[in-house]
């Protein structure tokens, strides 16, 4: 069975298809996000740190740090901001950054087994990326473009797939510290987009034997109420492969669809934390099940 | 591709996985309905003309009706109320029971091409139901269990759906009217009730080539907060080739998912129902779409 292993200092998470779904908190990135990026780039990580805690409260398993902005000495702020959520939560992180020279830098004061977000199949990237996370030992996300873009043909992104878990077993990175991001386009410029992605999930798992991430995000870019969409996207593509995704674990819907899937992908345990999280107050339930419960039409009585 | 057409005197609908999903409304069924079950038996059908007329508002594309009351003459009572049905609406019904003489006494009456709800793989069934199914130029519901009762094993319940699709075959109805219910147990009592469905809901599609449907209610069982399972699996079980369901089409977790799942499946074109349903007021949104907002959480402002 297949199995990715990553930490922090103190806690380790398995990612896997026998394993609860893993939830990696998307908040912690300044793109499209402007009073995120302007405090940040002026060493100002209050946010940072609200968004910290309030991912790990409501469920997330990792969180992503992601300090792209524009004209800022990203791989300081990186490292700065790692730091930071490393000394307020115990959730092991998802380094984000397109510079290798900042997933160098995040690295570097990491304490535990990093996932490393990311590398492409783009040749300059392998070569530059892969020894990194090699010499870390970390595990590394691998998203299925390459220089020629950003392929339609979902066969095609399959096997740029296969090119990275090839190329990162050169480098001593074994397979499942490879996690596949098929790349999610948006279903309302694409219609197939969400198809595609539960067929290449299908052979990642039963082919390529890896696990897989995605941002599950972008699938509902630019169509109303998209968290409605995420999350019946995320319950699909969890019943289709998907063992991890960068998402907002602060949004009910999403948080509730990765509660029923793991339930339905039989990976909660007696049925455990759905009953924890969702018991009604008469049995014990605590306020947030109650506050929960405010937002529900009951059911049609008879 | 799979098609199988049912009608009413006055509209088709077209199953398919190439097709929106088709929702059965499964309100007019007095089981586990005491009051409904009273009246009807009195042939008081004020209720099942109400749930008839919301469940088709609220986007129903076929009805079933069951009028399995014990003690009562079923088979009038069934005729009945397809009757009254037919009079108020123009979506095709699902005629369900588990007493012959009822679905024949449903049959006379129905005018178009109705979905016949049940035959299973007992031999006293397949002899008694599909004659009747085949007479009536119908499509019919085949339960994937037998003599044996349900068995656990996924590949057992194939071979069941197989050995129906086959007979019925030999009574001259052709594969694309016969649509299978894989068996959907509760996942609170059997850990993997949900994969397993997936799994035969996969062969279903590829291997026998056949439409699909299932009583969806039934996997949250004895679970709180049922709708959230309900249309995380409805999502889920669509992602692997459901393409219809006998479920609540007024409770919006569920409406809302199938329509996700829709647009997930590029079975929604140009996305254009799934905005038509949750389009923002100021952008020219309905009543409708402005309840909904009411019940959603606002996303977190960066």
């Amino acid at each position: 069975m297949i199995r990715t292993v990553v930490s922090s200092a103190t806690r380790e998470v398995v990612i896997g298809p026998d394993r609860p779904f893993v939830v990696i908190g998307e908040r912690i990135n300044p793109t499209g996000r402007k009073l995120l990026a302007a405090e940040m780039k002026v060493g100002d990580y209050s946010r940072v740190e609200a968004d910290a805690l309030a991912q790990v409260a409501a469920g997330a398993h990792m969180l992503d740090v992601n300090a792209g902005i524009p004209l800022a000495d990203e791989p300081a702020i990186l490292a700065e901001a790692i730091q930071l959520v490393q000394s307020l939560v115990d959730v092991p992180i998802s380094i984000d950054s397109s510079i290798v020279e900042a997933l160098e830098a995040g690295l570097s004061v990491y304490r535990g087994k990093a996932l490393v977000n990311s590398v492409t199949g783009e040749e300059e990237r392998l070569e530059r990326v892969l020894p990194l996370v090699a010499e870390h030992g970390a595990a590394v996300v691998a998203i299925s473009n390459d220089e020629t873009g950003i392929s339609e043909d979902p066969e095609v992104r399959f096997r740029v797939a296969a090119k990275i878990v090839e190329r990162a077993a050169s480098f001593g990175i074994p397979p499942e510290d490879v996690v596949v991001d098929p790349l999610v386009m948006p279903v309302g410029a694409l219609r197939y987009a969400g198809r595609q992605v539960f067929d290449i999930l299908h052979r990642l798992r039963d082919e390529l034997g890896v696990n897989s991430t995605c941002g599950a995000s972008n699938i509902s870019f630019g169509l109303p109420n998209r968290h409605g969409i995420n999350s019946a996207f995320l319950a699909m593509a969890i019943a289709n492969g998907l063992t991890s995704a960068i998402t907002n674990p602060l949004e009910p819907d999403i948080a509730q669809a990765v509660k029923a899937a793991d339930v339905l992908m039989g990976n909660d345990r007696d049925c455990a934390r759905w009953i924890r999280a969702f018991r009604q107050p008469s049995e014990g339930g605590r306020t947030r099940a109650r506050r929960r419960s405010g937002r529900r039409r009951p059911a049609p009585a008879a």
